[in-house]
């Protein structure tokens, strides 16, 4: 027998309470239990283990959502003009994005590696790819490295920054002025 | 009882052969087993959980005596002379190290947050630190960003550096050079 159309939208309800439910009680607590989650959800942990076999799955499904999320909301950013003014604007919103997301970020990079985080930004990536290659093609960012590995480096030291942060050495106030200064001299053409 | 010399001597080389043996099987295959390791090393797994309670335990040890082998090997590098000659020689040799380890960071990064590997990476650190000081002094790096950021921004672009290899997007011998093209540039003060 298959699911008929109610049961699945009723597994389809169950699974978007058991990811907001996730998204919320890791972002308070980045070691936040399935039977937290579950609790917050309003389900039962063997519902949520029925949709995610374990804690790193629902982590990263979690993860997904949010980067999803926050990928829409970047669209509303201005990336016309100059590219530099165009990346200051673009990191400073990113940045807000995994500031607000820090603690599901550490919980995800705790039960997942770094390459699988990475993957997940795949449509962030993309975005800040094409700015990049407007930029290179403008003559204002640096061309005798691979605009993958720019974005790569981009990614790393935004990445780097949340973790700089749990460590107590940078404030979240501090971040975005920190990463733009970085990474605009790192895409700066050798003279 | 407390352990006679001689045990204690026993435990110490039983500690030595299995961490010999995980820094070369995990260096080969990130996903080897403590079976595996423990086979390597002439031991059983009895033995090995005795010291190390379970794989993730194993890796951080065997993380952490790569990582002090590898800072005593850096003693060699030549600091003198210009900071940004100094620091390419610093990063080429570092890189090497990392390069070599690929395979045992990944299974590191595997297990391990990314603070966690970080604060593996303190002594490594320090070294690059007094550089970096050198050449905030002598007025060839910037100054307005504070020397850890510096630091942390070279350890997460050379950590990236490795996931963009295991990625298939850089090539083992042009990672070196980006690095450090990349980190030049990022540390240069503004104009």
């Amino acid at each position: 027998m298959t699911a008929t159309p109610t049961r699945r939208a009723d597994a389809q309800r169950s699974i978007e309470a058991i990811l907001e439910a996730a998204i919320r009680s890791l972002g308070r607590n980045p070691e936040a239990s399935v039977s937290e989650i579950a609790k917050a959800a309003g389900v039962g942990r063997v519902t949520v283990y029925g949709h995610f076999p374990n804690r790193a799955d629902l982590i990263e499904a979690a993860m997904t959502r949010a980067i999803a999320d926050g990928h829409a909301g970047l669209e509303a950013v201005d990336l016309s003009g100059d590219p530099r003014d165009a990346l200051a604007r673009l990191i400073d919103s990113s940045w807000q994005l995994v500031n607000q997301s820090r603690s599901l970020l550490i919980a995800a990079q705790d039960v997942l590696p770094p390459r699988r985080i990475r993957e997940l930004h795949a449509g962030p990536a993309e975005r800040m790819e094409r700015l990049v290659e407007r930029g290179r093609d403008e003559g204002v960012f640096r061309t005798d490295l691979a605009t993958a590995w720019l974005v790569a480096v981009l990614h790393s030291v935004m990445h780097g920054a949340a973790d700089e942060i749990a460590a107590g050495r940078l404030t979240a106030d501090e971040a975005a002025g920190h990463i733009t200064a970085t990474v605009l001299a790192a895409f700066t053409p050798p003279s």
